[in-house]
């Protein structure tokens, strides 16, 4: 880390005023990220605007400071404001405001394999389970101060990206981490209330009925399901509250793949794939014109739902027969 | 800890065989706690049998040292050997074969509140989240090895215990303790996977059915449902394979209170209930001749279920109502 670390903290002595920004449609860690850091940052004395495409979502209201999140402006700012993008793979996937602003980042922090390293300064860890954790490892070493606030935001981070210190990467370090914020005021079970136990009657009413229409297939080696606009009106969820419910399936031991395909508005179906690894959903969805990585993929695809469902299936099964399935 | 850790140090000088002993219907810090310990004391070159009165279930074959646990015989061992009640309220609840010992534990480490102190050297704290956590920090203080095999049953009493990191007296010092634990050996991404990607296609199927029959109730701060004998025929689930399913319920953030009412064989019902905090569901239970405490509490009743269940919404409304509900 010193040569990022140097480059850093050369930023910090030059600049006063910073703006971050993380990825399109963002997640516990995307704001996690930015709004620690942003904290951080304010805490030292400096200037800090929060940028998203989409803004604010409704499920991350809870998180403090929160009122500093703002729509990514249509003009750029000037010269003299660092931009700091956070937990995004991509400058594309910082939306398409960002993109006109025809400006590199400054700095470049994040945990995706895939990123090719499109700032100034480039802070990849792959390794790491979420990208607070390296901003935590960041913060600490640059010496910059950690209220509460950046603690919480930064717990926030951790927790969703490692699913509550599940998913792989996680190691003694993601946990030593994880005490250090605690110690510096997040606090795990009131933020794990507000996060995970904050579903609406409307999004359960849309879990048990895409559970209720859940095939397996495949000698249970196979789970997916169809989301229709139907379900959504039934159920009363926003589009915005069906986070998490592929996980759900992922629950079966036996299932290796699970995928699920969603009637978008404009006739378009969006598909999302999961693999437990024997099978690589990024080659499947690459030959469908999405992408992702060997584990998670998606797809936006105009063919009908019935033939791209037979034609998801037909793959999986192929895959899953080349390894000895 | 210092005179509960003298008089084990004690102990440990004096004796060459313990046994180890955990509650009945034994959850992931009952056997990763018993075994955790076992596995130490082994490696200290102590002869050490692991005991409970349910023997091993079936969720938890995957435990490091599992084949050392025997359904506790009828017979007591010889006054030599040193006894280790852990993660256990009550004597009582140690099972009854160990009851018709007529033998006090030598040593009783706990975290329930409740517990009286049944042992000759008692070591309880109720601030710690699992049994798992006060045996490490013991372990650690000891100077007792703490090989891989120990250190992952210790992580599984501490994930489960702690719901993944989630429930209250989670501190920075459990993560310590987990980092700790993860620095020996402990998988946490292999363990979560074993423990929570587990799930049967059936026991899957039952909770879709569960889902299915699910009510909100009183302005959806109640929810319940019925499990039927034909549910578990239809779904092909074993009786064993419906733990969590309340939970399920709890994450719809406007529930106050969740309960089920299960079909028993011989015509008798369980209930369970689970509180918020709002409602205290011992008390409505102590009605009905059950017990528990003020979140989470339990019933077995002969009245017939639809009298039973409408008696339970009956006086969880007026208990809601009592708190300006």
């Amino acid at each position: 880390m010193q040569p990022h670390l140097d480059h850093f903290r050369a930023l910090l002595a030059e600049r006063d005023r910073f703006c971050i920004l993380s990825h399109i449609r963002p997640d516990g860690d995307a704001y996690g990220s930015a709004l620690g850091l942003a904290l951080s940052l304010k805490a030292f004395g400096k200037e800090v605007s929060v940028y998203n495409e989409d803004g604010l979502l409704w499920n991350y209201h809870f998180l403090p400071g929160k009122e500093c999140i703002e729509k990514t402006p249509a003009a750029a700012p000037g010269p003299d404001v660092a931009i700091i993008a956070v937990d995004t793979s991509t400058q594309e996937r910082l939306g398409e405001t960002f993109v006109g602003w025809n400006r590199q980042p400054d700095v470049n922090i994040d945990h995706h394999q895939s990123n090719p390293g499109f700032g100034r300064i480039n802070l990849i860890d792959a390794e790491s389970p979420a990208c607070a954790q390296i901003l935590y490892d960041l913060i600490e070493a640059a010496g910059l101060p950690c209220p509460p606030e950046a603690a919480t935001n930064l717990y926030v981070g951790l927790m969703t990206d490692t699913g509550s210190f599940q998913y792989r990467h996680t190691t003694a370090h993601t946990f030593e981490v994880a005490a250090g914020l605690v110690s510096r005021g997040a606090d795990p079970t009131a933020i794990a209330q507000r996060f995970y136990q904050s579903t609406s009657v409307e999004s359960f009413n849309l879990k048990r009925e895409v559970l209720g229409v859940t095939k397996f297939t495949h000698g249970n080696r196979v789970a997916h399901y169809r989301l229709t606009r139907e379900m959504y009106a039934k159920s009363g969820a926003r589009t915005d509250e069906v986070e998490n419910f592929l996980e759900q399936l992922q629950v079966v031991g036996s299932v290796e793949v699970a995928f699920m395909l969603e009637e978008m508005e404009g006739g378009k179906t969006r598909v999302s794939l999961r693999s437990r690894g024997t099978v690589d959903v990024n080659a499947i969805a690459g030959g469908l014109g999405g992408g992702g990585h060997r584990l998670a993929a998606g797809i936006r695809s105009s063919l009908p739902p019935d033939e791209l469902e037979a034609l998801l299936l037909r793959q999986i099964g192929e895959a899953l027969a080349a390894h000895g399935g």
